[in-house]
């Protein structure tokens, strides 16, 4: 991965990249089984989730999405000048019933969602995209650490988009680089409000080499997995509420405490733990799972901090 | 420069990078005597670009510019669902006079111009930037190539921003960098519009290493301004007609006559040149500068195909 980055920045570095990247979309046609006139590489997820509003959002256009969630979708549509419909989870994070009904032009549903950690399964996202009226968009930035993706939706609906990046799996986000999968004439829509070179030479070149080694996600994927469950368990047994996580962090809660004390006095010992702002969510944490070591770290500092 | 990126590559290719590119922005204000505040970097010019229109055209709005001039622009303003207001260029690619009257909310300006190489000097930018109704951006994407510059319009004028790319000067179009220079307030307003994470580590630590060796870009630079006066005088005695040259390539034409013909005699030999498909540039080649030996082998070419 290294080498093939420094490669590329010895010989080609003055000449203009792809504008279509098609030696990454053909390796991610390999790896994923789907053909590469059905992807779309982006500068990052981000740019990809912008160019779906720009192609599909005017002012007033009702774009909904179940919340708490991704905060940048919020951000995102404002700018666009559309109506965000903002459907709450219930509890336990299922998929909200009022979604489908929300009658909006499209519809994200982040996946495994942020900052829950929950997946919504498989079967529920098929009849969501068969139920809702417009687009629906997939974010599975964290689908890597998942038990399973909406990716075989593709070739059965034509209203399913589904974006990726490999700033999370791949731990390549200084790279920027993000997939994005769909029916091409859907893709041909994003490509009109696409930055023709939207994606550097050495992006394109550092996003095909972690596709060529994928055997490098995977291991690090399945020691975060095995992590993940020995940061739940250890979490409950100090008495937190943990939803099953399917991502790379997990979101711990005690039912009616404001946590912000707690990711303070924390953050004072030098472990950082994401503490949110909205009512909502003040009672929760998310923490990243990190190695192993520094999980034994966080969870004795845990007991030390905790009301006795 | 290649040094730079594998460091960076090497190092921090997990992380997110700077949303805001402040070391490369920080190295631009030092290289170009202007506040970093003033500076906004961007995914090559291209998205500076689109950054700038999409913050200013709804369906409607004006966007003047003369032609012919770098197609891009005519793509981006539909893009947006603006209306262009194209101003013919005269005879000898001089500011057009109605250029300022064209009541439009954007005027761009490519100096030095492509495809014609021709620079409209720096009184002549103020006054038009003094005229026009609404903001003034000057594409400066060959400028390094030229006598001068409009950069020290920002300090007295308030509508005037200025666009500049490190894919001819500084060779490094496969690394997508631009920078754009305007006042804060209306940098604030591209913010808005503008992607987090728009480059990543490596473009911003690639511009950075750029800005830092200038004396390799000024040395290419000066190179090339040797074998354009070459090229020029060569093309002159072959009986083309030859617009004074601030860029990086030369456009030679011959009245009246359509050079497809002649381009395409030219590709069968190897030797690539650009030929418009538009009327107005018929009789016209944009010739890129090379190499000394390059410029030869190419006038020797000319003389074979020439008319005896």
């Amino acid at each position: 991965m290294l080498r093939a980055l420094a490669e590329a920045a010895g010989a080609a570095v003055r000449l203009y990249p792809d504008p279509e990247s098609r030696a990454l979309r053909e390796a991610a046609a390999r790896v994923y089984g789907l053909p590469a006139d059905h992807i779309l590489a982006g500068n990052g997820s981000d740019e990809l989730l912008a160019l779906i509003l720009r192609a599909t959002v005017d002012p007033g256009t009702r774009v909904a999405f179940p919340v708490p969630t991704y905060s940048l979708y919020d951000t995102m549509v404002a700018a666009q000048g559309g109506e965000c419909v903002r459907v709450p989870f219930p509890e336990d994070f299922a998929l909200p019933t009022g979604l489908a009904g929300a009658r909006a032009h499209v519809t994200f549903l982040c996946n495994p969602n942020s900052p829950s950690g929950t997946l919504v399964p498989l079967a529920e996202v098929e009849s969501l995209a068969r139920a809702v009226s417009g687009l629906l968009v997939v974010d599975e930035a964290y689908v890597d650490f998942a038990d399973s993706s909406a990716l075989s939706l593709i070739a059965r609906l034509d209203n399913v988009v589904i974006v990726r990046t490999f700033s999370k799996s791949f731990s390549l986000a200084g790279l920027r680089v993000g997939l994005l999968f769909g029916r091409p004439a859907l893709l041909a829509g994003l490509r009109t409000v696409k930055d023709s070179y939207n994606l550097s030479r050495l992006s394109q070149v550092g996003g095909l080499a972690a596709l060529e080694d994928l055997e490098s996600m995977r291991a690090n994927v399945a020691r975060i997995r095995e992590t993940r469950t020995a940061l739940s368990s250890g979490l409950e047994r100090l008495g937190f509420h943990v939803l099953p996580s399917q991502a790379n962090f997990v979101l711990a809660r005690r039912r009616g405490t404001d946590l912000g004390p707690l990711a303070r006095a924390l953050a004072g010992r030098g472990i950082l733990v994401r503490h949110f702002a909205s009512p909502a969510l003040r009672d929760a944490l998310r923490i990243t799972v990190g190695t192993d070591a520094e999980i034994a770290t966080l969870l004795e500092a845990l007991r030390d901090e905790s009301p006795r």
